[in-house]
């Protein structure tokens, strides 16, 4: 490819709507471009890196015993109703009409049309197992896309499913696709993402994984053990809390507080530590707004999602308004009355000499003893992980918290989706049972900017060999000289002959103008033929990651670089 | 891959709602399932030979110097707004709302998204010529899906957009793309299709040209010339007519001709041809359901797209009752009064003693002379041409009509879209200009399905080695024969090691059960181990299109089948 003639702009100025690198450098690359909010078109270059990613997904999948297929991305309703998910899902799924008024949605997963597709030929168990998967759009309408093509609204993804006749079985093969998923990231370079049990939230089903690039730009927490192998995201991740409980109870006795509605004005003025609080988290249930209140321990969050699973039903964070029945900012378990779902997190339990809201204005009660003064009172684990806080493995006080981005996901689902679309296999008793599905997925452009993020410097990504849009590129300064324009131009055709990739930059422009180009198209090896260079019968190779810079005699430019691309394939 | 593994059912019952083969033999062979009405699932088979289709358009597009780059599937209407095609396109864009109420649509073709993607690049003359293309996702709301993969409403698009400064330079363009178009259908198996000129319709621009297989399943109508190289599609094919006249023109008069609303009824009872009738052709402008009335020869029928073009607005045929200054079934030119837009084919210019529609019930008028009675009538081609028709280029009577699938389209688009959407560069001379635009299409799926209804026999399609989901099928009868699986297996691992891809048939099934899948899979190459063949020391190598049988010696039945395949492939 000559690079006069790619298209796309490349330019230096960072523009203003990128937080993050890797979605500033491939806008400044010519990589995409917005057409809408998360929703971008893909130039040359990112389709190019998109093929190789695609292709080393696909090796790993058919290497696990993956058949490709394609589902639909318009499917009709009835097939998400027969799941329960045209009701269950909310506003991230695109509905419509078409011109018969006949419901239709936008594919955001494949579950039930996967489902749809192998219903008729599952129906032995000697069929089993067998995992299919697609590499499709799809469109999930984010309330808030970011970060370019880290959270977007169109994207394309690898989607698999298994099938299988015991959980077992499932286990198993759900461990073949764990592996095959950290080897697609160490292909596509980078091999340092951590697998994470994750909640499975829409999905269904008891375990899931995520895998996570740690990276402090993440939209994720993860939370891992220093000590041992524990590693969790930030929604799954169980919430150990030593709440030491002093001697002597003193007496439940309600005192004024005046204007001390957050807990740090509260603590300010009883000259109490946050650990000795117990503070009021307000949700309302999305279908009817029934308030929902969470007592927990002063100094810790509230784990929404937590919240959401203990209840099972949609939640959202309130802003409860007086006369509810509820005093905001003095909202207490003593004597709290009303239509009102109440929680209490495990970090409350059998402490003593607690401080919380008063149920009045301006009070609140202090000597609150949990067992002394609140009956039938269930203690749950609803609290975030804390930084240095208990491990659930090994015991010790060894959590960290970190950023990640989610590269991917593998869940074991369960019957969740046979059972409600009747999908049967006869089994070798002769008994109909319902196949257990586990379902694995890859954002293709996720994975894509997740590698820049982590390879780049700040004139432009530095893409690894195996997913690099090309694998060599040719600069020939001053290509207004006969004898470089000759040279660079045999270099060109020759490495395209050996099977090398190679975008040409011949413009006669400066070589500023060229070394910024090829640093925002990041190839990783870069070749220099120049009027200096050729004099002393040499061309410079240089690494775009800057690891070497080599004076290669002009003889053996081709083979070095042949070599050198050779040996950086993965 | 083992056939035993492979997902999907086969069986041999056609499928009742199937009306052409390649729809019911693709059913029938496990290539795909229908989702809703024109929406499918793909199972492997298919997935692979789209793979396949798919490469071979990308190399052809490639080699004519297109970028390959992707568009999103769901755009935001603003951008369809400025082309004006939000408003002007129906009921086959499917609009939507996104959670914030912003409109969008699902892209059913992509020149806004490709002049959005190109605006700012494309800016000096000196960027162009330049060729973006994609393979993507479309979803178009078709009115009458059918014919499986033929007529659908979602489907794998290549569409190709190229960028000029001159017309020359699109026609140049446009000619290499016809090229490509004929080597890309060459390679997948249909070398026979024939290139016509066509309306552009809702594209815009002057020059188009549809890609036709001709066969009787086609739903398109294709006009040829047996004497010269004339083609075009019907509602573009001109229409010339030869209309004699009378020596003697008679008086116009208007006399009872009861019961007879029929051209049929009205010659029966004067004893007349179509060919002395002047009929009336009713619709409706889509706007305000204004009549249009066509006057047109008995014989002949009214080309709607020729009317819809010369108008500039679009129609749709109209139910007239009586009231509106129409008289049903006796409408004619003379005394027809109304707001109504009349026009007259040219097949009636200078004829005379016409009989018409007396614009009284019961009554017609005979005599007419149209030079002599109507005054200030413009003629205009807008008849449809007819088998045995004068060509228009060579001025024989020799137009065929045939029926043709369309497997791709190019169109000269001119400045339509530069233009309303404001895609300026400076061109040498420092003035701003709109570049022109051409637009080039390929369905993947029907350009599979277009194959397979030209080459499949009762039992199943015959894929061309080129795009063949595998090349060789090796059917091991007798698996349970230790030799026989031992022999069988060892071919299979061989020929996959020598790079060749390969279904094999190792199920413990009889001759017929196997032979009947292999005839659906369609694979060209067929090997048969079997105790008998072995006992002889032979393999039989069969070609699923029956053009040989041979009994190759074991020794050599590698070698032979990686020669066939080589030799086989485009």
């Amino acid at each position: 490819m000559k690079l006069d003639r790619l298209v796309g702009e490349r330019f230096k100025e960072r523009p203003s709507d990128c937080v993050i690198d890797s979605h500033a450098l491939m806008i400044r690359g010519g990589y995409m471009k917005q057409v809408s909010n998360g929703i971008y078109s893909q130039f040359m270059p990112l389709k190019r890196i998109a093929h190789k990613v695609e292709r080393i997904i696909r090796e790993e999948m058919d290497a696990i015993d993956g058949q490709e297929v394609l589902f639909p991305v318009v499917m009709p309703a009835s097939l998400w109703e027969e799941s329960g998910r045209y009701e269950s899902v909310g506003k991230e799924l695109a509905r419509f009409v078409d011109r018969n008024e006949k419901k239709l949605i936008l594919g955001m997963t494949h579950e039930e049309a996967c489902v749809h597709l192998v219903k008729e030929y599952g129906n032995s168990y000697t069929k089993y197992p067998f995992m299919v998967y697609q590499i499709q759009t799809k469109f999930r309408d984010e309330a808030r896309p970011r970060a370019g093509l880290i959270r977007v609204r169109e994207f394309t993804m690898k989607d698999a499913y298994s099938f299988h006749t015991s959980q077992e079985d499932l286990e198993e093969y759900y461990e073949r696709c764990y592996e095959a998923y950290l080897r697609i990231f160490a292909r596509a370079g980078i091999p340092d993402v951590v697998a994470v049990s994750s909640d499975p939230g829409m999905m269904g089903g008891n375990i899931s994984h995520e895998f996570m690039l740690l990276t402090p730009v993440g939209e994720d927490t993860v939370v891992l053990c220093t000590e041992c192998d524990y590693k969790a995201n930030m929604e799954a991740a169980e919430s150990i809390v030593e709440n030491t409980r002093d001697e002597v109870s003193k007496e439940l006795e309600l005192v004024s507080t005046p204007a001390t509605k957050t807990i740090e004005a509260l603590c300010d003025f009883l000259g109490i530590t946050k650990e000795k609080t117990c503070k009021a988290v307000m949700y309302r249930r999305n279908i009817d707004d029934k308030i929902i209140v969470v007592f927990i321990r002063g100094d810790l969050d509230v784990n929404e999602t937590k919240v959401r699973n203990y209840l099972g039903f949609e939640i959202h964070p309130a802003d409860i308004e007086e006369g509810e029945g509820i005093v905001p900012g003095f909202t207490g378990p003593v004597n709290l009355s009303g239509e009102i779902i109440v929680l209490f997190d495990k970090s409350l339990e059998n402490t003593n000499n607690m401080v919380t809201g008063g149920n009045v204005e301006d009070y609140h009660y202090v000597g609150l003893d949990f067992a002394r003064d609140l009956k039938d009172v269930e203690f749950h684990d609803l609290a975030k992980a804390v930084e240095g806080g208990i491990c659930p493995q090994c015991g010790n006080k060894s959590l960290t918290v970190k950023r990640g981005i989610e590269v991917g996901n593998i869940f074991q689902l369960g019957t969740k989706y046979t059972e409600s679309m009747g999908m049967e296999y006869i089994d070798s008793d002769g008994k109909p049972r319902n196949p257990i599905m586990g379902c694995y997925g890859i954002g293709v452009g996720r994975l894509i900017a997740s590698v820049a993020e982590v390879h780049h410097d700040e004139n432009g990504p530095i893409w690894p060999m195996s997913i690099s849009p090309w694998q060599v590129h040719i600069c020939a300064l001053r290509s207004d000289e006969p004898n470089v324009k000759e040279f660079a131009d045999k270099l060109y055709e020759n490495l395209m002959k050996k099977g090398i990739e190679v975008i040409y930059d011949d413009r006669n422009v400066s070589a500023g103008v060229m070394f910024s180009d090829a640093d925002l198209l990041g190839v990783p090896v870069r070749v220099i033929v120049s009027p200096r260079n050729l004099k002393n019968n040499v061309c410079e190779i240089t690494a775009r990651d800057k690891s070497f810079t080599i004076q290669e005699p002009i003889e053996s430019v081709e083979e070095k670089l042949v070599e050198i691309v050779k040996s950086n394939l993965c």
